[in-house]
């Protein structure tokens, strides 16, 4: 693997080169159990279900994996990835901080809590995972051009894990996207492409294109299913942190859904491979009142989830129709655990909160996570002598208006002594 | 250690704890040589000269190191903090990424180059590294308030870290700075005081608080030669991440000239220790033209560094009369190195350069390095056939507004097939 990217039209699956996915075997339908070869597919021939990973492990050890680098590929054996996958530019991305949250457990009354915290990635949020591993399948289909639609986060990695790999990167934006947003991916790319209509329309764009044009690796529609799978490395990372150990409780935020499943995913491959002990745990998902299908179906007691039209600050958690939202209703209820939901104000509260207890500057889809977390104590849906993992997805720095009004300098003072001691801040 | 400080005056050195300071044995003038007893101290009592740590590191090996944490107290033994340092709570900083830079050396025509990137450190800049010794530090000293003069990421680093340990920060900054960084430390503290003055006008006040208050730690004023020590472990982590080598020439950026020289300090101290086999290697320092005291100083090849008064971009180096300038002429000359400047336009291509070959979005700071090291080779100082490492010290993020004019979306479309199509993206 040299970086270069050769232009060639969607490859037969007879070109793929030996060892290409690594333990990946095959793709499988979630709904209905049909395979399928491995490729730049993602939804099933037969009911149109999505299609995920299958694996054959074999045996995977604790050592083999701490003798790995401290990034993702460290757990290479249990991703679609190819066994010389740190050999080829990327971002490295992964093995960030699981800090042990002394003041905000105290804070909320909890005897043990972690923030996994994903805002040290290389560009700032959990999306470098998942677009690492769509590149390495990009990689190997001999994709031609590395795109997505997106709004923010997503945008950025797949603008900066292209530029370092070499291959031409084509990000779709809605053309109303605030500025500094546009800076942050247009500094990677020469290819930032303003979309005239909302981040829907800029979605339908990318999917008719990615159904006409040969060579094009959209991260999130047809290499979906190896991009996923980047997720499960959130799960591997906090087990192993915690000295090969699963938490009893974990909080994530709930976008599509698709973290959440993977988390929940690898947790269970852990299990399977003798690497961590059997023991239940509970999963819980957060959402912002103002993009709250799957709170919504769950208090309800439903199995479907009725779309909406998204009008929240968690811009990074606004997918009004989650593709993966009846999976984590799934595993919420057989878990023990739950979803739900806070408004603007509480997300704006929850920013501030993680800042001053830990030092740790969230966007505002962490905001929403750790105001769930606050409410899923204060209404007993969260044991409080159970240890609880919270994930942080992102920074700060990204949705600075989101907080702009509501921290800011406690007072203006000439540069003397004097002026410093009328001011009665020591 | 529970992260709770003790409010006390600053204490006499007997009633500092055992090995509060790990190997360290006590404080050195770097001018006279005389000694001194550990303590809140940054000048010598006898000729004013800057104080540094003196060590009796004992036997440190490989294995020890590669034993810790991933983070900066893996090298703990070769810091002025005690060996619990670990569990004190604080962010985790350190051991960040070293890419090949594989493209950039391309472009550049360079046989060998790596980028070692502290813009994914917890508050994204090296400056996390220098105030977790600090902070270390302040706990020892009983010290009831942790606090800063600062025009950016330094403030934004003590406000992160001071949440973090539950020590009382107080943040000053000059009051016309932009809300964006007031922001990103308003965002962990109550107390961020605008002064209205210059940055010279807060540093000075400052100074005068920590001669008049008790308790006060100000992280780069009087636990200064315990906060300098932190840029240490960019080198020794280069060396380790490198396999235990060291590279055959560095280029860092000089504002006050600590980083650079606490790098070549830890090179020696690798040597000196046996960890890495003893070479030559040359150190390069990048300043802004703007701000060039040091580049003027080592052009004219004299000794004395005239002040300036700054005028860039390029703010984090915007130090007009930086203390270790010597020191950093002394390292230039004495490894066959040498001190470069660009100007502001420079700067912008160097940002724009390092995001699109390596997907790593840097702040002026690094953009000025990368723009140095860029020169250096152009105009021969630098030999493109020995391996290179450059220093990316901070993130694109929290300079926004200094390439946001230079990039931006590459065309607006309809959102539909033929439009795409008509633009001529594919």
């Amino acid at each position: 693997m040299n970086g270069v990217f050769v232009s060639v039209t969607t490859p037969e699956t007879s070109t793929l080169r030996e060892g290409a996915f690594g333990p990946a075997t095959g793709l499988k339908c979630r709904e209905c159990g049909a395979t399928r070869e491995l490729g730049p597919h993602y939804a099933c021939y037969d009911c149109f279900g999505p299609l995920e990973i299958a694996y054959d492990f074999g045996t995977v050890t604790r050592e083999q994996i701490e003798a790995g680098p401290a990034n993702i590929w460290r757990y290479k054996a249990l991703l679609p990835v190819p066994d010389d996958i740190e050999s080829s530019p990327n971002l490295e991305p992964g093995f960030t901080r699981l800090l042990d949250a002394r003041n905000l457990a105290a804070e909320l009354g909890l005897a043990k809590l972690w923030v996994k915290d994903d805002s040290t990635n290389p560009t700032n949020s959990f999306k470098d995972r998942v677009v690492a591993c769509a590149l390495s399948a990009a990689r190997e289909f001999g994709s031609k051009v590395f795109a997505c639609p997106s709004t923010g986060n997503l945008a950025n990695a797949v603008a900066a894990a292209g530029a370092r790999a070499g291959i031409r990167t084509v990000v779709f934006i809605p053309s109303n996207l605030e500025t500094p947003k546009q800076v942050n991916s247009a500094i990677f790319t020469e290819n930032l492409i303003a979309v005239d209509g909302n981040y829907d329309d800029v979605n339908k764009l990318a999917s008719e294109i990615a159904g006409e044009e040969d060579g094009w690796a959209f991260v999130n529609v047809n290499v979906r299913p190896f991009y996923a799978e980047g997720s499960k490395t959130l799960g591997y990372e906090i087990a192993e942190q915690l000295g090969w150990r699963l938490p009893d409780q974990i909080v994530i935020p709930v976008a599509s859904g698709s973290q959440l499943t993977k988390v929940h995913k690898a947790f269970g491959e852990l299990i399977a491979l003798g690497l961590v002990e059997d023991k239940p745990y509970r999963v819980f998902g957060a959402q912002a009142t103002g993009c709250n299908p799957v709170a919504t179906a769950f208090k309800d007691g439903v199995d479907a989830i009725r779309p909406v039209r998204p009008d929240t600050i968690a811009k990074s958690l606004a997918i009004g129709n989650p593709a993966d939202g009846i999976y984590v209703l799934d595993i919420a209820r057989s878990t023990g655990g739950g979803v739900e939901e806070v408004d603007d104000e509480q997300i704006r509260e929850g920013i501030v909160l993680l800042a001053r207890t830990e030092g740790i500057f969230t966007e505002t889809a962490g905001g929403t996570t750790v105001a769930v977390l606050k409410k899923l104590v204060e209404t007993g849906q969260l044991d409080p002598e159970l240890e609880t993992v919270v994930i942080n997805t992102g920074h700060g720095l990204k949705t600075l208006d989101a907080v702009s009004g509501s921290v800011g300098a406690r007072a203006t003072i000439a540069p003397t002594y004097d002026a410093f001691t009328a001011a009665g801040i020591a």
